[in-house]
């Protein structure tokens, strides 16, 4: 996690506006906040991403990771998968998929972001998949990706996962996915 | 997830207690709000944990979970930690790892838990595995179980996941973690 640039505002932004979501009932989010929080202008962020709601909107949706995530042939997809978001983790310094756990254990507007991460991860994998239970499998491979994102944020920045080049990470982590992809 | 029973008083100050410590900072946490959420009254909680901070070091153990997660020979540890996993989650309705997460992305006290975690969890995992890397290894182990327990929680009851058997989730799940485990 080294070399990483510092975000751009867009990113600092959607960094932010994130955070506040997950963090806050919407109604208690306000674009004041967001803005002091990314360290740009209130105005700044009307520009970019226009109203609060459209904001809120735009952290919920997934169709751009998995647009990324997704992109390569079925049987090397397990890697791609890995190397595709240890990248962008350390890239962005933001996990494609990850925000979706702090809609756990509540059950206000933030039942939107499951009902999107859902229907644009899970059913579009699932699309993808041959062989029996491919709903099931998707949601595995899904659980998978999430908890790599999770163990990489808890064993924080000198963990082995840290440490660990994403080429061993999916040496290591893709065959698992890669088996179920494959339905083997 | 049928025939679940309700959760016993102690189960319930718990589960309130994690969701609590998780959502709020540590001062502003009381036992009056626990025992509401909780439907129990305070002085119960009292009796059976004693003070907010000795309920908090409660809701930031996981060396009970772990006990049982690691009760098996390495062999077959990887099918053992799904099948606790699952029936865990049903039985109890809660997750033996999961809370971890809600403490991602905070600064304050919280650090704790994901110390706690990293201890009685992943050091302890990887002291059982032979082979080139046990630390990696266990932080992927890690998360590849945090993974099933955020999957079977974002999609919900009625996902794939939900409908599932515990045998078949290990039937498709178990082996990536073994081949982890055996650091083949």
């Amino acid at each position: 996690m080294t070399d990483t640039p510092a975000p751009t505002g867009r990113q600092a932004i959607l960094r932010a506006a994130r955070r506040a979501f997950a963090l806050h009932p919407y109604a208690e989010v306000t674009l004041r906040g967001i803005a002091a929080d990314a360290e740009v202008s209130a105005s700044l962020i009307v520009k970019l991403f226009g109203t609060k709601e459209e904001l809120f909107a735009r952290t919920t949706d997934f169709s751009a990771d998995a647009d990324e995530l997704l992109d390569a042939p079925l049987d090397g997809l397990g890697r791609h998968l890995v190397l595709t978001l240890v990248r962008t983790r350390r890239q962005r310094r933001t996990d494609p998929l990850l925000r979706v756990v702090f809609a756990l254990g509540t059950e206000d507007e933030r039942t939107l972001l499951r009902d999107r991460f859902r229907e644009q991860v899970t059913t579009r994998l699932a699309a993808l998949l041959p062989g029996d239970d491919p709903l099931l499998r998707a949601e595995l491979v899904v659980g998978q990706l999430l908890g790599l994102g999770a163990a990489a944020s808890i064993h924080r920045e000198d963990g082995a996962i840290g440490e660990a080049s994403p080429e061993r990470l999916a040496d290591l982590y893709a065959p698992g996915l890669q088996r179920l992809l494959d339905g083997a």
